[in-house]
């Protein structure tokens, strides 16, 4: 759609794009860039169009619009925002817009799109309406536009539980359709163009409510698998080894211990030990069955102080394979109690 | 585009798609399914249509699909295949198929692209091919579609060099084209419809050679901030932790060392050592201008084997802050040598 225009705070963007599109017809979904809504809400920051001072600036907004940092490497800092998104530099962006200000996502894209919708409801248009920015990917190069907001167009296809040509019940569960809209947008409104709204017809059969928005489409944390980067996941690892309680955290009975993972462990640590250290199986007490016991030949001070790193770095590799030490120090080396992981 | 029906191995799809769909114009891209060009490229392997033979097949015939193992929660491990996709389950797939068997990826989609390019040539038609395949990502839920392979249409449009309206230079350097397109073509196809190819007409303005294919989009593991599952990094520091060097493996001069990131380290222990051991800033050597002490008020056997565990700790520490320690046992304590991280 072009002809929009230079779009500044307070602009009517229902009027602005049913000026610009006449022909938008019922049915149709609306892919709206997400600046022009930031730009319309006046959801922009000042900054210093140059040096040290606008760096400074552009680093405080970035803060102000992390919820947590999920990756950092060289210039780019990959933080999941308060609304959810994860997103380089948060989505800031200081493109299409004067030097002088930086362009911040939608403060509630969903709610932004649901008021956009509800415009051209106004005037008798009964649109679905999706909200899009660029956004990076782990694993693959190259970006692909997905929605931050949506509003009369549920986001998901879901094939749960219809079943293929053979029988076969469909495992793959849900489509993300807005993104895949907003893909499918992003090919015809180019970057440089002026062009920040798409229409695709056809699509959607008809609009209801407005529906879940995007929202859906945002995994949380805990559940993502990829919730931090590799390198920091790895620091949290050695933070981890850092502050093994010396305690038992679960209850008793102890959780069992898998063999394979012990060993697993002893082969990590093998070649780091001290040549002075030794560790054997130990007696079961009463309420552990499983128990290692390290010894050194060298009694001296500094013979002691290497078998306690050693027991400690023994309990890292263990605590890598998700079996839980509890540490003994005795007169005659230490004691190491074992049990399986904590739920 | 319906009416391909049922494809098997062996057959010539150029031909399929070419019956199915006679009004296809140069300049049309071709989104093609990747299960249908598997089955006709014959890349399925038999397995028992059910019990735990079965089970053991498909794992095995993941084993064999299977790079590296990227993460894994549950029942779904997430891997990166020989090709180099980042996929669920190595993109194996039990679905439209019969139960005996499995399709899996095409052995080069861009291969595949290219050779069902040169097949509609030869009919003197000029098109462009992405084979594209349904994969799940990071930080989102839902899936969408992705290429696997492509022939005649470059995979990315690169805005690096442009400026936008207000002189800005852009900051977006590569759109995955072919991804959007595929993820367009899905909204078409549908997963249940035996419509398993989609034609985008008006995207492409001239196809040229083959290009480079879909190759571009891998990103290499080492460039991936996102290359292990987070459990999997976290654990790849704890074993990180079980064998930090004891021996300076940089040159000299050491790297210099950041005195807030030794605090950090400082305090990260701080409620995790002994409460006998303490440490202190140790003088400097001729090599290293940074050190610590540490020392314990209990020198019995136990108090020593402690104050070597919380060294370790400490270290564990340090390394998570980048910093680089060797350790020093001696008759009083042990002196740790800092220096910043290797290169």
């Amino acid at each position: 759609m072009h002809g929009i225009g230079d779009v500044t705070a307070g602009d009517d963007l229902v009027e602005l794009i049913a000026a610009a599109a006449p022909w938008l017809a019922d049915g149709d979904v609306l892919v709206v860039t997400s600046k022009i809504v930031s730009k319309a809400e006046g959801n922009l920051v000042e900054v210093p169009a140059d040096g040290p001072e606008r760096d400074a600036a552009r680093a405080a907004t970035l803060a102000a619009e992390t919820a947590r940092v999920v990756a950092r490497r060289g210039p780019t800092t990959i933080v999941q925002t308060h609304h959810g998104f994860v997103m380089a530099a948060a989505g800031i962006d200081a493109s299409n817009v004067d030097k002088t200000h930086l362009v911040l996502l939608p403060a509630d894209p969903d709610a932004s799109a649901r008021s956009l919708r509800a415009g051209f409801r106004a005037r008798g248009l009964d649109v679905a309406v999706i909200i899009s920015d660029t956004m990076g990917r782990a694993w693959r190069n190259g970006l692909t536009d997905v929605a931050l907001g949506a509003a009369g167009i549920p986001p998901f296809r879901d094939h749960r539980g219809e079943t293929d040509p053979y029988g076969n019940e469909l495992q793959i569960t849900q489509m993300a359709v807005i993104d895949e809209l907003s893909a499918a947008g992003e090919l015809v409104k180019g970057k440089v163009d002026n062009v920040p709204v798409a229409v695709v017809r056809g699509y959607l059969k008809a609009t209801a409510t407005d529906g879940p928005g995007a929202a859906p489409l945002l995994r949380d944390a805990e559940s993502d698998m990829f919730s931090l980067g590799t390198a920091e996941a790895r620091a949290a690892g050695l933070r981890d080894a850092a502050q093994l309680p010396d305690t038992l955290q679960h209850d008793h009975p102890a959780p069992p211990v898998d063999p394979e993972a012990v060993q697993r462990a002893l082969e990590t640590v093998a070649t780091h030990l001290s040549r002075t250290t030794t560790v054997t199986p130990a007696e079961p007490s009463a309420t552990n069955a499983v128990a290692l016991h390290l010894q050194t030949r060298d009694t001296t001070a500094a013979g002691l102080i290497r078998l306690g790193a050693d027991a400690h770095r023994l309990r890292a590799a263990l605590a890598a394979e998700s079996v839980t030490s509890i540490p003994l120090p005795h007169d005659d080396g230490i004691r190491l109690e074992l049990s399986g992981a904590a739920e």
